[in-house]
């Protein structure tokens, strides 16, 4: 294990976390937020003293191998690092008094989950809001892609940036965009940053202050769902919550299929199966739910309205709110959850299985039968009539078996609070898929406060291990990384 | 498609249903139970008439192949064949009026589920009764398994009856005890034969009345769950509770395990790893519910006899129960539901996902991490020291997939009647994992009485999918089954 080397990499990413610590200082500042500039100003401080003493411990070591292992560890790590320090502005500005709450906010910021301890917001000065908000930005995309976008080329082969990147970036498989990696995480961070501006321009268009549009913005291109009013986005005009509705779905789309469209055209975007799998299950259970809500609402284009942003909102992962769906029908509410696994597109800002995952999940499960009445026939699984590699279908199997089991062993685990079964298993699942909202005593309406340190602890875990997609949180428990055989 | 061959198979299934229900009649003449002798009669008619009208419709065809798709298609279409006439004694007797409930009650029976749709069960005939607690027995073992060990072997190759053997029997993979299928068939019914026996004699020790202790020993040998009292087991005396405990917990174990026991003696076993998995499971889970329930009963004693039993009942997918486990705390309530998704060993009369999948699962989870960490080397999964087909670790993830989405839309399909999400997720758990109670509203103390048409016959099919292991009932839907291509 090239231990200095990560102990580099770690001080660029405290060094970066830094720079994105300055707009909310500013806001701080020009509003005269004493407290919150306190925070953000020992939080520097903090920042700057580990990045030194990393840089200054973990000079040399660039001639030794930094492979897949170092790769994941830099990940998990980073991630974990990333929370820790993104804590201290919350803390130290005693707008969140306890530790554990701040790590459990800034986790949920930066995995784009969204769940809050909070039970109100509004409180909040508007530089910590800002900067709760701007975590949902940084996470989405990923810190190390943005890392390997800004740094010059490093000495390190293509084999280590494209570990990082596909650590880093959700779905089974990460294609390069181009041949280069750092132009592929460059692209990528253009397209997300353009449209972040076309989502903040529509919202100011409808007239939402600029604040609100810019930490609405965030939550939104994160797919993250942390808001800055206690009831969400209910009190915003049905203009605004539709254009959130439009982008939420927009930034649930694989990236690729944008680059695709700015350099291929718009024909062979539409023949994506991914794409055609996630507009569908949207359009159905859009029609699904209006129809099982058409009587608690006052005509049925207000139920359409708020059927499509609570779909958009649940399968992106996002986890904004417009109407309390806690109170919606057991069918529907079944249909969130089921819409909780399924998630976004791979390789969007999104979380949950990817439908990319479930269309691989469905398609070797059909390969499997006919196996069983053709067992002399050799099938291969495609996806937009590529063969899919086998590692990839292997890597998605594995992928379900370890989410069922961390699944079970996290709802064990909280049920030791004494909150009930939904409660408990809905707050799982929105936490590993990076939803936010849950069920009943985590509903829309509610918040994460009432759960022990412990639980609160495994929740963080769970968020990291769905943003990362497992396996980098789960090479960190395995043995043969840390010693030698 | 061989449909001749097909419905001679079929008339041989139901003409041993029909002997089948000799004994139960035998009780209600004695007993001079009317309606019951009259729905006896009856159902006899019917099945009387269909087996002879498909001997005489489906004469010739052997010529023909008889393959892997025959063996699922004579399992699946066997299995929904037997259930819709075994109901009819039930039906034709009035003492469940409706034709749906006695069809979801016999199908429970069969797949050895134990729901029922019954408030109260003590008012029913003993005739009935009977043949309530009977269908347990017949589908513990596999009907199919037992027609392959009393019918002269025919002609057809052994690759046809390994087939049924491998459909009906649970597990990922079966293995031939001794070379010859049929010999091996018998094997596993005199095991059966055998423990089902002993299980009596230790009830009647225990001064259980011998109508109580037959009916009750054909509920635990095929791991069911429907009792003869209204309260289950919770008005017998501990001892003959604990001997359920023992013997629950005996039948959840591989078979292929007492074999070698009586041939090899007890050190080979003692290194299976399944039952090593099995034990330790349920001693760690009865531990940690005894202290999670300590202050619920009068002495740590009670608290542990208690946990012991529910573990047991609850891990082989059995279903009785001694005290309201709805009441316990959510973390003993999470745990049991936990065990009803593990279930019980491959190759037992038990349910679930077996140990032998939860092993395999981890064992490919934990190469999977390996891969990532040294993509050059070539690993292998070991289970028991044998390297394990990749075939079967695919079959075992396939199947997992299956398991979620079949357990996703069944919820989302049963939650348009209006119980809550715990209600119906457990449901489908319970009915897909052939346990038997839930929680909530189908908990231990309740039924399935209150639920739809609909929602019955979707859990009937849970029920037959998680008995035949979902590949048999899945190829009936696959189009490649029903037409050449």
């Amino acid at each position: 294990m090239n231990y200095k080397m990560i102990g580099r990499f770690l001080a660029q990413i405290v060094t970066i976390e830094a720079l994105f610590l300055l707009p909310p200082l500013c806001i701080s500042l020009v509003g005269g937020e004493q407290n919150a500039v306190r925070g953000f100003l020992l939080a520097l401080a903090v920042m700057a003293a580990a990045a030194g003493l990393l840089f200054a411990l973990c000079r040399g070591g660039g001639g030794r191998l930094f492979g897949a292992k170092e790769g994941l560890v830099c990940v998990s790590v980073g991630w974990f690092f990333l929370s820790l320090l993104g804590a201290l502005p919350f803390w130290f500005s005693r707008e969140i008094p306890r530790f554990v709450d701040a790590f459990f906010e800034t986790v949920s910021g930066f995995t784009t989950t969204g769940s809050s301890i909070l039970p109100a917001v509004e409180q909040l000065s508007r530089g910590i809001l800002f900067w709760r908000s701007f975590t949902h930005w940084i996470g989405g995309m990923g810190v190390l892609v943005f890392l390997l976008a800004v740094t010059p080329s490093s000495k390190n082969g293509s084999g280590f940036t494209m570990h990082l990147l596909r650590a880093e970036s959700p779905g089974p498989d990460v294609g390069k965009l181009v041949p280069q990696i750092r132009k592929t995480a460059t692209i990528l961070y253009l397209i997300y940053i353009g449209l972040t501006i076309l989502n903040i321009f529509f919202l100011l268009v409808g007239g939402m202050p600029l604040f609100d549009a810019l930490c609405t913005a965030f939550g939104t291109a994160g797919t993250g769902g942390f808001g800055i009013k206690n009831d969400s986005m209910a009190s915003y005009s049905p203009y605004l919550q539709n254009v959130c509705t439009v982008f939420m779905a927009l930034f649930g789309v694989n990236f690729s299929c944008y680059y695709l469209l700015l350099v291929g055209g718009v024909k062979n975007v539409l023949k994506d199966e991914e794409l055609r799998l996630y507009v569908g299950i949207i359009l159905v259970t859009i029609l699904l739910i209006t129809w099982d809500i058409r009587g608690m609402y006052a005509s049925l284009s207000e139920a359409l309205h708020h059927a499509a942003f609570q779909v958009s909102s649940i399968i992106t992962t996002t986890g904004f709110a417009t109407t309390d769906f806690g109170l919606w029908p057991a069918f529907s509410r079944s249909i969130l959850l089921g819409l909780m696994v399924v998630g976004a597109c791979a390789g969007s800002t999104g979380g949950g299985l990817k439908c990319a995952r479930v269309l691989l999940l469905f398609k070797s499960l059909r390969r499997n039968i006919h196996k069983v009445l053709h067992p002399q026939k050799v099938q291969a699984v495609r996806i937009n009539g590529k063969v899919a590699n086998e590692s990839v279908l292997e890597n998605t199997n594995a992928y379900l078996a370890a989410y069922i089991i961390i699944v079970v062993l996290s709802t064990i685990a909280i049920s030791l609070d004494s909150y009930d079964i939904t409660t408990n298993l809905s707050a799982v699942l929105s936490c590993f898929n990076n939803i936010g909202p849950g069920l009943e005593a985590v509903g829309p309406l509610y918040n994460f406060g009432g759960f022990s340190d412990i639980s609160k602890l495994v929740l963080s875990l769970d968020m990291l291990a769905g943003r990362l997609e497992i396996f980098p949180i789960l090479i960190l428990f395995s043995r043969s990384t840390w010693f030698r055989k």
